[in-house]
């Protein structure tokens, strides 16, 4: 998809979005907030992103509780306008590199009350104590995590949330839908493409949440949050629409579906990547779906925000004559 | 809980939301629109609404695919805003009569293709052909809704939609949630108190979607759905904070919880209900819960909507001593 | 349906399903176990049924997780053969009367770790300590069952847990499904009849898990539990092939489904109900489905079990000409 | 794991489970059919296992609804006594090798009626009309799977269902639970160790359901689905309870859970795990929650059957010392 970019595949320019620029960050992503930027086609921008948390939990003592305040949580930089976007396009978004920001950068992980995979939740509501508050500051740097003395895990870098506005709704950036959102799938680093649908003028991107790794379904509801400068280039698809959002990495195909249940998420996945097998790749519909059963691959974003992310994803070659 | 709101349980001023008055309806219930009304509590407002399908499917061989145009579904008259409502109190909507507008009073149902409990949707996403798209024209006054030669059923009217503003979210018509919404509960009529959370400034309270009758769970997507002449009166509770939607009427106490799955809405809806009984009727939690499971009601509102609505109810005759 | 019974209508012969003749009660439902009682169609039985518990939880002070041992819980009663059922068709069990046993009768609620529809479970896995084991022993009356000082409730007593054997499988009496089992309705009490699918030689009728009381959805996932005499009517139906139980009272008829997640259960009631007035009633389908979006009534079973059931109900006053 | 068999590694005896040998395949699992085989700890069986059709699929235009008869299919091999095994130890099934059967081998792929993850079927019931019946005869060998003209498959062979008996309940072999059964998971191949709870005297091992490939969720409800000689070792591992199957490749460690909805299969899956890295690799549960969080795999074995099945994994080398 990526040739038929109105920009052409090259950054005329690249623009600078730091903390300063940026000023507010935006916890809801909508039609209704202020322009931090307006790029063409083909840009790059070089984005300062805070950590999903703000910054504010700083040491192991800290107690979540007191010191997050939702829903102004997984602060998000932009809107940025896109020249000539409308309804009906699509916007693609390049993550070209994502570097830890700060001398000695660290992650944050913590257990939050009500939040996560294996406890109640706001949504799935128990009557249970809730689990403890636990808070991990982890060391980090362009090779590695550093978990703990025991355990190193290799630095994996993705954005966890990227968006397009809403045609009308605003949508906190906690909950991801067709408009993108809190996704938190893995494959959405540096080298990946995510198509975006483009629902009001300009498109008005956002973006945020950057993990330094995660695991697949990101259970305790947290990944290695980190602060980091995200490159990005952003390029639009005139006419081409989509549903949902797509992802595209050097070997696979992916469509993105966000609902709950989970088995929902899943459904949305696969019939967007039907759709686009057959639209774009040539396949008969119903050849489709029977070869994906054959060779189809799930990747589980999260299973703990507000709607639940999967991506439901085949190898290029395959599809490919 | 009526005898604690601000404005004393009479009406001091009556106010005319008309079709005029209103101008644009609204299809996503936020903080950035503009107010259309400003009320002190007590007040009473009598309100234009139009149906859930803004009149456009007037004959029986209209298809709505051709005709509704998403999101814009569903108007909403408001924001209506409540005199000193600050976030942290409680709003309260006293439905006092719903009258069917215009001279030959018709309602409508349809069914919409990949939209009800039966079908595949966006979000519940099959490969199966969509349902026919077949649209019933329904006469009805205040005692009867004619349903066809063989079927006649008792008017029994009820808000379908009703909210007060998120504090930055701006939410679609279509979606309940916990600041109300498309709940679609047959209880919500004439006679009955929903309490719904305020998270903004002056509360900016919406309503629509009258129906003159409605089954449990909506199962085909649409209610009879008309145009009707809605007499409120809305109230203010300070410093009373609810995280989800409650409803009282004549017999009932009830608490309303909207998600996915079903059994999440209705873990919610149990949950606030047990905490209704702890704070305000003197029951230890655990008695509570074993109780309601020995008593509980269940309301199914709709499980067709973006979120499906559950209420939890028990007797005030089992409650109060 | 009563009228096309074999049975014609009038109980030719009384059994006594005795503690004695009963010997080992059944945790399990299927083709396996041995008869222990063979019957003509429309012949009544009278059948001692003991709690869930099997009267092992005696004392408030009692701890169930010392007491209860898995998967021996919920003893059923049966099998009883019907004399002439065949695969294909349906078993109508009609419900007399329900009347405590012994001399003070009392009933028994508890909470037991990791069950319930606010608690993490086996299958809705939780990190969360369980919550506190607490137990009720509860008088009660062929009037009334007085749970607290504070709280009297109407004695509304109902079978549990009915069922015919599966083709193959043998399920355990905690869990509903298509054959029936512990489906846990209100509305399964003396005066109704309910429809039971034949899928076994001689139907292989299990009956037990008497209720003094329960509200909807079995919230802490424990009714108040009691031992009955229960005085049953079994009928055949030849050649009326059902999918899913039914049941009928004075007043409705109602579609039952078991499943997870909830709108599933709800689901299957709904088209059954559908399929039922299409078949019997003279519907056509898309009215069904859009009368039944107007007057449509759903009664939660349980959301507590390993499935859940559901059942959609329509008034025969809408129905019948 | 595997160090601590009673085998001990090494197979004493080599049992060959021809087709003739078996008899009658079984399509419910438990503890009331006969055995066919009993072995010791440690021994090698060659099991000749029959394709989920019993090969009543031979041609592209069969018609499945006219060939196949619910609830017999899928059929099983087994049971297989396990000498010494009792309820709450565990049996370990390496496989060892997958061999197409006959001279040659083809699979059979195809759209079943209201079966799938993108259709309307028994428990989410839908009025759609159903999608076609479609069949599809793949040549297959040791190398490769010959999908089309156009696509081209690796054989990666692994076994769709294998269990050990429940303690009470007969469970038809389209079913996963604790017990095992339909998992459907790709990584059940060659190389792997499966750990299956005892739960019956003797264990009772079935085996069947062979694929020569399949992707994540089996999407149409189908795989490739194939006749095979499977060599297997099966050993005991005597007082190691598991609540739930477990499984073991080169590099990683899985445990797998299956219910609905799927969110809460992959509780089960990561729970299950989290008490295995504590019980055997020392790690705190909080530490191990938040760890996975950064660097778990899930593994959607299929979204189709009547509950779906979810494998959450971490790799050796991080939880290894």
């Amino acid at each position: 998809m990526a040739t038929r970019g109105v920009g052409g595949g090259s950054a005329r320019q690249t623009h600078h979005l730091t903390e300063e620029r940026q000023g507010t960050f935006h916890y809801t992503m909508g039609p209704y907030s202020e322009p931090v930027l307006t790029v063409s086609p083909g840009d790059r921008i070089v984005v300062e992103t805070r950590d999903a948390f703000e910054g504010a939990i700083q040491h192991e003592t800290d107690k979540p509780s007191q010191l997050l305040r939702m829903p102004f949580l997984n602060p998000q930089n932009g809107p940025i306008m896109v020249e000539g976007a409308q309804k009906g396009d699509t916007v693609a978004v390049y993550i070209e590199s994502m570097v830890p920001r700060g001398q000695n950068p660290r992650g944050t992980c913590c257990m939050i009350e009500e939040f996560g995979g294996l406890t109640g939740t706001a949504y799935t509501a128990m009557l249970n104590e809730p689990l403890p508050e636990v808070v991990r500051k982890i060391n980090l740097d362009e090779e590695n995590v550093y978990w703990s003395d025991r355990v190193t895990l290799p630095y994996k870098p993705h954005i966890g949330t990227l968006s397009c506005s809403p045609e009308i709704d605003s949508i906190n950036s906690l909950t991801p839908d067709n408009h993108g959102g809190n996704m938190d799938l893995p494959d959405m680093g540096p080298g990946s493409v995510t198509y975006l649908p483009v629902r009001s003028p300009g498109a008005r991107v956002f973006i945020g949440d950057a993990h330094a790794c995660q695991g697949d379904g990101e259970v305790c509801g947290v990944a290695v949050e980190y602060s980091a400068t995200v490159t990005i280039r952003v390029d639009l698809i005139k006419g081409w629409t989509i549903d949902w959002p797509r992802l595209e990495t050097a070997d696979l195909i992916m469509a993105i579906g966000s609902a709950r249940p989970l088995e929902d998420a899943t459904r949305i996945a696969y019939r967007e990547l039907i759709r686009w097998m057959v639209a774009e790749f040539g396949f008969d519909k119903w050849d489709a779906y029977m070869l994906l059963s054959q060779c189809g691959i799930v990747r589980l974003g999260n299973f703990v925000d507000p709607k639940y992310s999967v991506a439901a994803a085949v190898r290029k070659t395959i599809i490919t004559r």
